[in-house]
C-alpha cells in the first residue's frame, strides 16, 4: 500500500526556491577577479538564476544537454549553476588546472554544447577552441569586454545577456534521478572519467552534508568555501547553504593566506572550508597580520589527512573547532565527518584530540566496510586494527562513470575508493593512505601519511611529503621530501632524529630531501605522480 | 537524461541499520510501566527489530497490513515500530487517551490484525475486544504475565515470542512511497481521520528534522522524548535519533515533573521535547528539588504556543535554550522550528526574545502560505503584519487522509491546516490561533492565545484559556478560565488589572473563572472544546 503524503520530487531548483522564498535578503559576497566585491543575496540569485535559465533555452539548450563553467568561486558562477542544473541542463564544471589536452578530453567527452568562463580563462579558452568543435555558445561570466570580445567574436556577455528577461520563470519539474552535474576525477593514471550527480543525490548530500555531526550547518552560518567549486562542487557547500539559508563569501580566484584572513575578519565568517595547504597559509598569514580569527568557529579540513599539529593550533590559538572530513569525487563527496559521540564527552583534550584526527565516522546514507584488496571479497574485522581496502556505498556514490558502458561496482555492490584504511567499532575511518601511495618494505605496509604527519608536526616544516622509492633490497623504501620554514637550518640528520621515539625504526625515512616548492594540484593537494617521478630512484642511484 | 549515482530506496529500516553498525553501543534507557529500568543500545534494539520482524511474518502479517501499537514510550515499543515498518507492515500508533468509541473506530477503520500493547492497558483491551473482530493476535509488550494471560486467553507475550529467533534477517526492500506509519488525528468534530505516512516521507522527515536550525540532533544528545511515541510519533524522535545516532531515555508513563527531572538528572539528558503543560510541571518541579537540569541544554516546545515566562525561565534559570516549533499530524509533525539567522547575532536579548517567541521558519523541505479564507484563493502577504489562513505544501505533508478517494487539498496542491497565522519575510510564523479558537467580537478578531500568554505571565497563575464565549451584542467576548497557584489569593479584578497596560482596553476578558484544572487531552492539550461547552454561554446568563 502508498503511504498518502504529497510527493515532490528533490530538485535542485527546489533549493533555490526554498533560500529565495525564506533567505531572501541573506548575503551572498562575492570577490571578483579584478579585486572588487559583489555584494548581493539568496533573492538576487535566485532572479539571476531564472533569468540565465531563460538565456540558455534561447541558446537552443534543451533538457540533457551538457554545460560546462570554467570559473572561480564567485556569484556568477553560482548563478549559473542554479540556471544550468535547475533547468534540466547538466553542469559540468571543470578544473582549470587541467593540462589543455584534458580539458579538451573532457569538454568533448561531455560533450558540452556550452561553456561559460571568468574572463582570466580567455588564453586557456583560446588554447583549445579548434578542438572543442562541439561547444556552439561561449558566455564570458561577465559585463561586457573589449579585450574578450575581440579575441573571441561569438562570445556572449553574461551580465548582458541576462539582463533584459523577466523573473517570470517557473522552475521545471522532471525525475530527480535525472543527471545534474558532472565532475571529471583528475586520475593518475589514462583520461579523466567523470561522475554524473543525480538531483536526488545532489539534495541528499545536501540534508547529509548540513547535519550537527557533518559541517554542521544553518542559517547562523556565514561560509567561506575555499575549496573550488570545480573540486567536488566546493563540497556542496552552494546547495547546502541554500537549504539552510546561510550566508556564503566567495573568494574568487584569491586563496592565498592573507586574502583569506582578510575575508574571515571582514565578513565575520564561522566556517571555511579547504585542503590542509590552504590552511597552512591561512595559519601563517593570521599570525602575521595578527589577526585572532574571532568570527570563525569551524574549519572543515579534506582533501588530505589533517596534520595533528594544524588542529591543535586552530584550536588552542583560535579557539576554532576542526572538522576532519573525508571524500572523493565519487562520493560527491562527504564519506565521513569527524564529531565526537555523547561518550566521549568526558575524555580529557588529548583523548578527544586523538580521536578527532581520524577521518570521522558516515554520515546516515553512507555505509563503508573493509576488504581484502580491490576486488576482494573477504570482508575485514571493523576493529580499529585491521588494515584493508575501503569500500563503500550509498545514496550519493556513483554507480558508474559518466559515458561507461559497465558498472564501476563490486559485484555485491560497493564502490571501490582506492584507499587503504581502518575502521573502528564506532565507525571512525583511518585513512592509511592511497593505496598507490602506500609503501611496501620487504613485504611490510608503510604508510606514507603517518611519516608527513609527523614531519608536519617540527616547527620548522612547513610542507612534507612522503614517497616510496624503489629499493633494490626492500623494493621500496620511505623518502621524505620537505620544505623549511625561512631562515630554518634543519638538516636532513636532524629531521631524521626527530622521528626516533616516534616510530619503529624500519619505518623511518631512508632519506630527506629539502626543496623550495612542493608541487600542487589545482585543488591543493600534493601532487605525488610528480614527486615520484622526480625522486622515485633516488636510493637506487645511491646504491649504485 | 539520468545520472550515474546508487539507488537506494528510503527506508526505515536504513536508519536501524545504520544506528546498529555505527552506534551500536549507544545507550537506550527505558522506564518501564513497573518503575524499573531497562538499559539496551541500538545493537540490541537492531536484533530485537529482526526477530520481532520474524515473529510478525509467522502470525502471518503481510506487507501492507496495520499493525497497532497501544504503548508508552519504552524500548519494546521503539522495537516494534522498527520491526513492524521495516518489515513492510504499517505501524499505527494508538493513543489510549481516546474514548473507548474512538479506539473502536480507528481499529476497525485501519483494520488492524494485530495488537501490541502495554501491560497497563489490559482493561481497555478487554473493554474494547469484542468490537473489533479483525484483530488476529495481541501481543503483551512484557515478559510471561498471569494476570495478562489469564484476562486474555489468546495473548502472546513479546519477549517469549521473539527470543527464540535468530538475527539473520534482511530487511525486505520495497518502495520508498510505501505505507509506513499510520496515525490517527484526535479530531474535534467527525471520526478521527488518519494520516498514513510513507517511508520516504519520514526518512526526508528525519533528515530536516536534525539539521541544526530545526532540533540540531546528534550522536552528541542524549534525547528525553517526554511527547509520547502515539503522538505524531514522538515527533519523530526515534527515527531522528537512528539517523545521528543519538542516545535515547524513555520516559514510560511517568511524564510528571519529579519523573523528568530525576530522569534528566541520572542520565545526562541534553535534549527534551514535550508540550508546554510538560514544562510547567518540570519547572515547578526542578524548583522543588533544587536541580539545576546541568545537562540538559535544548528543550523543544510544541502542541501549543509557549508561554514567554516559560522560555525566558528555562533561559536565564537553567541555561536551557528553547527552541519553538510547530506542526501537526498531518505534516509528520515539522513545520516550523524557531531558530535565529546570522544578521540577529547582534540584537539583545530581548530582541532575540521576541524573534524567538514566534514559532520559527521552516527548513528546507516545508512551503507556507496565508489566504483569505480556508478555501481562499487570493494569497496574502506575507509582511509579518497580515492575518490569513495558514496552508502547507512539502514532502512530509498528507495528500489525503487514510482510505480516503478525495484529496485534502486546495485544486492547486495546498492543505489548509486549520490555524490563523501571519509569516515574516524570513519566514518566521506567528500562530495567532486555531481557527476555530478565534474570537469575533463586533467584527474585530481576538487572539485567545495573546490573552493566554498574558494570563500565564502573572506568577500565581498556572494555568490559562481563553475561549469565545457567546455574547448577545458582540457575538463573541473572551472568557478566561484559569487555574491559580496554591495558596493564592489572586482576584477576579486583581487578573483583569494585569491586562490593563499590556492590550487595547477592547480585547481583555470579560470574565475570569477559576478552576482548579483544566481539562487536558492525552497528549497535554488544553481540552478548548471541552471548556466551550462547559462555559460557552456564560456571558448568556449573566446578560439575561
Amino acid at each position: 500500500m502508498h503511504g498518502r503524503m504529497m510527493f515532490q520530487p528533490l530538485l535542485i531548483s527546489s533549493l533555490l526556491e526554498h533560500a529565495a522564498t525564506y533567505h531572501s535578503d541573506t548575503a551572498i559576497i562575492s570577490k571578483n577577479t579584478n579585486g572588487t566585491i559583489t555584494q548581493t543575496n539568496w533573492g538576487n540569485i535566485s532572479d539571476n538564476a531564472k533569468r540565465g535559465a531563460k538565456a540558455l533555452a534561447d541558446l537552443k539548450l534543451a533538457h540533457g544537454d551538457c554545460v560546462a563553467t570554467l570559473a572561480w568561486n564567485n556569484h556568477r558562477h553560482l548563478e549559473s549553476w542554479y540556471a544550468i542544473s535547475g533547468s534540466g541542463l547538466i553542469c559540468h564544471t571543470i578544473n582549470p588546472r587541467l593540462f589543455p589536452e584534458q580539458l579538451i578530453f573532457i569538454i568533448n567527452d561531455a560533450k558540452d554544447k556550452a561553456i561559460l568562463f571568468d574572463k582570466t580563462f580567455l588564453p586557456l579558452i583560446i588554447a583549445i577552441k579548434a578542438h572543442i568543435p562541439l561547444v556552439e555558445s561561449y558566455i564570458c561570466l561577465d559585463e561586457y569586454d573589449e579585450v574578450v570580445a575581440q579575441a573571441l567574436p561569438d562570445v556572449k556577455f553574461y551580465d548582458d545577456l541576462i539582463k533584459d528577461y523577466a523573473v517570470d520563470y517557473e522552475w521545471p519539474e522532471f525525475d530527480e534521478t535525472t543527471a545534474s552535474s558532472l565532475c571529471y576525477t583528475s586520475g593518475t593514471t589514462g583520461n579523466p572519467k567523470g561522475a554524473l550527480y543525480t538531483h536526488r543525490s545532489t539534495l541528499l548530500h545536501s540534508f547529509a552534508a548540513s547535519l550537527p555531526d557533518s559541517m554542521n550547518l544553518s542559517a547562523k552560518d556565514i561560509i567561506l568555501p575555499v575549496v573550488p567549486m570545480f573540486h567536488v562542487q566546493a563540497w556542496g557547500t552552494p546547495y547546502a547553504a541554500a537549504m539552510v539559508g546561510a550566508s556564503m563569501i566567495f573568494p574568487g580566484p584569491g586563496l592565498d593566506g592573507d586574502s583569506l584572513v582578510q575575508l574571515i575578519d571582514e565578513y565575520h565568517v564561522t566556517i571555511a572550508l579547504g585542503v590542509p595547504t590552504i590552511w597552512q597559509g591561512l595559519l601563517a598569514s593570521a599570525k602575521k597580520l595578527a589577526s585572532s580569527l574571532d568570527s570563525l568557529k569551524r574549519n572543515v579540513i579534506g582533501g588530505s589527512a589533517c596534520p595533528p599539529s594544524m588542529l591543535n593550533t586552530f584550536r588552542d590559538v583560535y579557539g576554532c573547532e576542526t572538522i576532519h572530513a573525508w571524500g572523493m569525487t565519487e562520493a560527491s563527496p562527504l564519506g565521513t565527518a569527524n564529531q565526537l559521540k555523547a561518550k566521549h564527552k568526558d575524555l580529557d583534550t588529548q583523548q578527544q584530540t586523538q580521536i578527532r584526527l581520524s577521518q570521522g565516522r558516515p554520515p546516515y546514507g553512507v555505509a563503508l566496510r573493509l576488504v581484502d584488496g580491490e576486488k576482494g571479497t573477504q570482508l575485514l574485522s571493523h576493529d580499529g586494527e585491521t588494515i584493508g581496502n575501503l569500500q563503500i556505498k550509498g545514496h550519493w556514490i556513483i554507480e558508474r562513470y559518466f559515458a561507461q558502458t559497465e558498472t564501476s561496482l563490486t559485484t555485491d555492490g560497493w564502490f571501490d575508493t582506492g584507499d587503504i584504511a581502518s575502521l573502528d567499532r564506532d565507525g571512525y575511518l583511518h585513512i592509511s593512505d592511497r593505496a598507490k601511495d602506500l609503501i611496501k618494505s620487504g613485504g611490510e605496509w608503510i604508510s606514507s601519511v603517518e611519516l608527513e604527519n609527523i614531519a608536519m608536526g617540527h616547527p620548522e616544516i612547513v610542507m612534507a611529503a612522503v614517497i616510496a622509492a624503489t629499493h633494490p633490497k626492500w623494493d621500496e623504501r620511505p623518502v621524505l621530501i620537505a620544505v623549511k620554514a625561512k631562515d630554518s637550518t634543519l638538516t636532513e640528520h636532524d629531521l631524521i632524529s626527530f622521528y626516533h621515539d616516534k616510530i619503529a625504526k624500519w619505518q623511518m625515512p631512508d632519506k630527506v630531501i629539502f626543496v623550495d616548492a612542493i608541487p600542487l594540484s589545482g585543488t591543493g593537494k600534493m601532487l605525488k605522480r610528480k614527486l615520484r617521478e622526480d625522486f622515485g630512484s633516488v636510493l637506487l642511484e645511491e646504491n649504485v
